[in-house]
């Protein structure tokens, strides 16, 4: 609608021959990411039900239904649990992704399978709800966040691989340590989908613990201090 | 974009050299906060199901179905008002990170918990729709309500220690304005919780009372002029 | 993001110490619209279900399906309807903030009460879809697109009330027009709403009608075009 | 934010007085749609169903859920199958946004059409996952997917005939050649839908091929090459 918006100035010659409008096609691919984490983490509610009030005899309904809100106190820890999961994986992509300069179209299908693993995510946490004591609930769950821990890997690699999409000035050191970080995740992971058979108690512990791990201030920050 | 709001130090000449692309992290935790408020409020109308065909008796659906919404009425009026509380929550945020400068770890982990109690408003909405009588629905929606005024007063007491996140020119007496405006939601929800157990329409009214104060304009948005 | 956006006077020299960041509450708030009408008209498809499998007797699937799907026609048309219809809101609302200059708290609440409305519309889509033969379902639905409705006049007519939020030079008589065509929204719906207790396809057919009138190019863009 | 992007052109002294905020109408219909895309995506994994805890007997659980869990394996096929396609349908009409430069009411239209399709997958999606032996489930996944590519192309000859809303130096062949990869589309998935009744492993395999002739690196990228 305004004239100088489509059309290119004159007076701009090595810009007449990219008249881009709107952010880079890098910008729109984290906003884009930006939007499915937002939604998946808001999801995430859905999948706690309401006590059906048909279920519920007629003149029951306020002894019972403290009850029936106490029984959901699984889906409630595992809806708390994958909001910060989900969380944290925002906080990780956003950090890659500050140190990424350049896109192309596989690094756009590696971050698409990573928001693949990020969006399934709301499906294992209602199966951990509904089946909380169930060591395959577990499985589930460990599974989807290792493979989407598998996925950040590749994108990092990938983008990282002679410097491909990263400042040719990104020292190799600090390539290494964020690796490092995240190479630390699907071990970690696979071990609290094994011990899931021995008490899911101590999967859960394990998967809070490096949450924690994770959450502490410092971690890739202080990594990517010298490029910032 | 505008350099206090990325380098923490003034010191920082290392900055230039950073080819940074797309939006602050302030901004990013921003637009990643508007998205999760657009879809929670959104999300609220997905609680309310249209009176299944199959419940009612062929023959009797067009004396039947308008009885039926009107019994939906309960629901409707939850909806209204989570859909103005959490339109007043989203400007309440707005008003904080209008002040805010600057960002850190863990003032996103703040937020991030704030944030899931925001997206936790869907499920003590469907309750009250569906157990409007119940004293034990306006307790959980009122719980959640506090642990977001809660979270909200963390959350500028963290930004404004010290002026951490804040302007250094931003005025004592202002901060501790706002932090008085916050500090008046916990109380107030937590007497609606307990007066559930008297009237719960006494509850109710406490909550609509409150809104409206806080809807009023010239709130937080008058003791925002001085910087503005 | 330009001065005049943000500082309603010319004098305002205090705005040098406001160190901002991030786009303007006008831009913010625009976002926050956009974002909700987004998620409504995504959310549309989740109110048709695929035909429960449970309830075919095994061995018949393959002939019964695609009558089951054939019986949901009532639901793709209620889809399609209301995708149309949520999209013009989409570009009313637009070009109405095109023409939108500053913001206040009042603005924020009109704005918010008509996304309320907005955002209703996906349960009258579903009851449309499940009783299609119901003048009510044709009430619900054409109450909400008039409560829309009439939030705009009023959104436009507190915007433009002394130029209030508008330029000052936007001509009297444009702002008549915009208005002219949007008060001629309010009597057709409720027309659509009478007509559906004699014939529920004349009502469709009036929706259809109005929409396709909205859709015309050059409606409120013409009378928009002197200001840009 | 590219100065020409906002720096009225010396000729054209009407637009001084625009104080326009907020990105171009072109901008905002790409972030709309964007917006639409995630919704998509991220809503896909709503299809499917933890299996209901009621239907399996008590103390048969363990042995029982991960079978059930392996009878949604046609879902999880589904849900990836359609992730991709909807992330290529992304990547097409980013790249078809990027060579745009002006909008019209027209394109709005058409753009809103191909919206719905895109918005309409995760029926179809829900539908093969729990129909997946039903060739009547190919069909509605193929229709809607054919008239998501038919849009395209209505969108992409409406855009660039006459260079209606493309720069006008943007050579017809490229032009040509966009559309011929965009034609290529709509008969490999009729003739998926015609297989489904032979085979819908075959069906399958033709929907998964031209996905992955469509992901490979340079397709309408390179095409794309000459004016970026």
């Amino acid at each position: 609608m305004m004239p100088t918006a489509s059309t290119p100035a004159p007076a701009a010659p090595a810009h007449a021959a990219h008249p881009a409008h709107g952010p880079s096609p890098l910008a729109r691919t984290e906003a884009f990411s930006d939007g499915v984490f937002a939604i998946v983490i808001t999801l995430l509610i859905l999948e706690i039900k309401v006590p059906d009030p048909h279920s519920i005899p007629a003149g029951q309904v306020a002894q019972e239904l403290p009850h029936r809100l106490w029984e959901l106190k699984a889906m409630f820890i595992a809806y708390v649990l994958s909001f910060f999961i989900v969380g944290t994986f925002w906080v990780a992509h956003h950090n890659v992704f500050k140190l990424i300069r350049r896109t192309d179209r596989m690094f756009m299908w590696l971050n698409l399978a990573l928001l693949m693993c990020v969006a399934f995510i709301p499906f294992p946490t209602a199966l951990i709800g509904e089946y909380v004591n169930q060591p395959i609930a577990i499985v589930v769950y460990g599974l989807t966040v290792t493979a989407r821990s598998i996925m950040l890997v590749l994108l990092w690699n990938y983008a990282t691989a002679n410097h491909r999409l990263v400042d040719s000035e990104l020292p190799e050191p600090l390539i290494k340590r964020v690796r490092g970080q995240m190479l630390l995740a699907p071990p970690i992971y696979l071990a609290a989908i094994a011990l899931a058979y021995v008490n899911i108690w101590i999967s859960f512990l394990l998967f809070a613990a490096l949450q924690v791990h994770y959450m502490r201030p410092g971690q890739i920050d202080r990594h990517a201090k010298p490029v910032h």
